[in-house]
């Protein structure tokens, strides 16, 4: 096991019925503004409990938040927030939401160009406090410092980090999530998975509880994730896979190990290029990633096979092989297309974002991985 | 799955050569009263690692915290703090040395008699930081707001939480471990795998999640326990146990999920009256207890027989009959007596500890239950 430091503050607050409970969490006197997406809380009765709770707050609704939450959109809020001073805020959504919350927070006191806080990773010293009503099980966001922000002008998107931008509270109710359309869940739930596996998926270092923590959250999400989309207001399954989801990407099942997120960063290009939900890059690329890293991967890919989907016989290569396949099944039984040609992707389509990735990300990605990744992804 | 709150803001820092961070970890200017046990430390170089990294801070050390620290102790201490002014509580050593530290930090500005905090659960308002560097994985106080604390006097060994008692850190140095005596060792896992039991080990509500995270950790603690003993400078296992112990008692497993502590409650007695050690305690009691409340434990136990200990065939009944089988197999590996008779105890001498139990304990134990389980267990 390698050294490491784990502090996760956020408070969770789990559970049916919990949005009321918002009014204790926010400070007294709060002037709160309350950052949603495209108006899907509207429609689903979240918005009227968020209301009700925040009934003894002066506060401010704000939405329109993009999936992929856009820096534009974002600096919006940001001028809003300074000209009426507010001084909190309430996300309620996903990731996305929870995403450009973090972004906003960091931003309203920057000095200069807030920009380099994800184009840079230039420092923060401050942000506004955050809280979390989450309606979309997946990204982990409502529990971490992490968050990522696209540019429409430049194609970028891009992450940064902060202990800063942690939540204060974040208050999940799997009764928000019956709602979701099926690609929303199988977004989610794939997302979830491959977060684990960037953390778990690499070479061993003897740490065999992050290993069984890792193999634990596969198992909820393998066993659960279907059953989320034939019985979609089954309140046990929506909690476990929300439960699930925010355990892939807390940071404890890192704690001590290798990561490796190039399933992410091809992903995040491939969103920025071509419009591709974030769930549905991950499902196509993990395969590829795998196979062209073997080297790295096959090991704990044949452990995981074993593991996690019962794979009894054969060498490493072919029991990694296996996990391959049956990860590629998973995504399939969720709904998900595992090939870019599925999405009418022919490999001309490539040249620019090879192009890309050889500009902006050659310090994280080696071009010629992503191209061998790409290709196999066809 | 059950609603739950969790909020735990312990920073861990976990590894190799982590004491010498103490020194960021202490807010500048501090006045540091650093609490230990018996010495043990000034053996074993975790003393003098302490020494060099508190170099740059006015420091008093207060040594002498007994095994299930005494309220009389503490409340020297307390009386010294509030003499030196002191505003920083170091605690190097296990969980009694910790549990200590958080009284005391709970009782320096306690208005009233401080037992109360303990016997009455009165409420506390304030507490002094505490920091940790924990030489002794078993009781997971490193990571949560718990403390268990005896007086001599009345023969009482008993518990209270508060979140202003949560470390701000604890370092964890596997190899601070390495000098420990093979008893302390197995009363360590003991302790850990019962604290893992006592969340787990109970009528199932749909958590797959916490089942598969505690089977992590048990399994953990029955691969690795026994390499502790055999091999007791082998870092990789040290770390191991240690993290295992830490996760078992921070809250993680316990979220949503029923909790049943019987058997700690049962073991606090036999220690406050008979000076058997905690993890002495919790090895001979656990099968007792489990065979006692069959119909709240069968199922669980089953459970744990496929998935922990391998195995295969027979009805639930006999399932967990050979759960309960190899977890006292599993003790017995580990040095552990389990059976009150090994260490002398006759039938006689029940009687004062049960009628204990029915004057103090009455409201959380039945005494005919508990009855029981000692008999069980001569």
């Amino acid at each position: 096991m390698e050294n490491f430091s784990y502090h996760n503050p956020v408070k969770i607050i789990f559970g049916k019925q919990t949005i009321a409970r918002l009014s204790d969490e926010i400070p007294a006197g709060a002037k709160v503004l309350t950052l949603y997406g495209r108006g899907s809380i509207k429609e689903n009765g979240v918005y009227d409990q968020v209301k009700a709770a925040l009934a003894g707050f002066e506060w401010l609704p704000f939405g329109g938040v993009d999936p992929n939450p856009r820096y534009e959109f974002c600096m919006k809020a940001v001028e809003y927030i300074r000209k009426e001073k507010v001084t909190f805020l309430l996300a309620v959504g996903g990731g996305s939401v929870i995403d450009g919350a973090k972004f906003i927070a960091a931003a309203v006191n920057f000095k200069g160009n807030p920009w380099r806080i994800v184009a840079k990773h230039a420092p923060i010293t401050s942000a506004l406090p955050i809280g979390v009503v989450l309606t979309l099980p997946a990204t982990g966001s409502e529990m971490n410092g992490n968050a990522v922000i696209s540019r429409i002008e430049t194609n970028e998107k891009l992450a940064f980090s902060s202990p800063l931008v942690y939540p204060k509270f974040s208050i999940l109710d799997p009764e928000t999530t019956y709602s979701l359309p099926p690609n929303q869940v199988a977004n989610g739930v794939v997302d979830a998975f491959v977060h684990v596996t960037e953390q778990y998926i690499n070479p061993p270092v003897n740490a065999p509880l992050q290993d069984y923590f890792a193999e634990s959250i596969l198992k909820v999400l393998v066993e659960e994730g279907p059953k989320a989309l034939s019985d979609p207001t089954n309140y046990e399954v929506r909690a476990n896979i929300m439960w699930a989801a925010t355990m892939a990407l807390n940071g404890l099942i890192g704690c001590g190990v290798p990561q490796d997120w190039t399933t992410h960063t091809i992903g995040h290009e491939l969103t920025a290029m071509c419009a591709l939900d974030h769930g549905r890059t991950l499902a196509i690329l993990l395969p590829g990633v795998w196979r062209t890293m073997r080297e790295q991967t096959f090991e704990k890919l044949a452990q995981m096979g074993r593991r996690v989907f019962g794979v009894a016989d054969g060498s490493v290569a072919e029991q990694a092989e296996a996990a391959i396949d049956a990860t590629e099944n998973f995504f399939r039984s969720m709904g998900m297309k595992t090939r870019l040609s599925e999405y009418g992707f022919l490999g001309t389509f490539l040249q620019p974002i090879l192009h890309h990735i050889t500009i902006h990300r050659h310090h994280v990605i080696d071009p010629d991985m992503a191209q061998e990744v790409l290709h196999q992804r066809l």
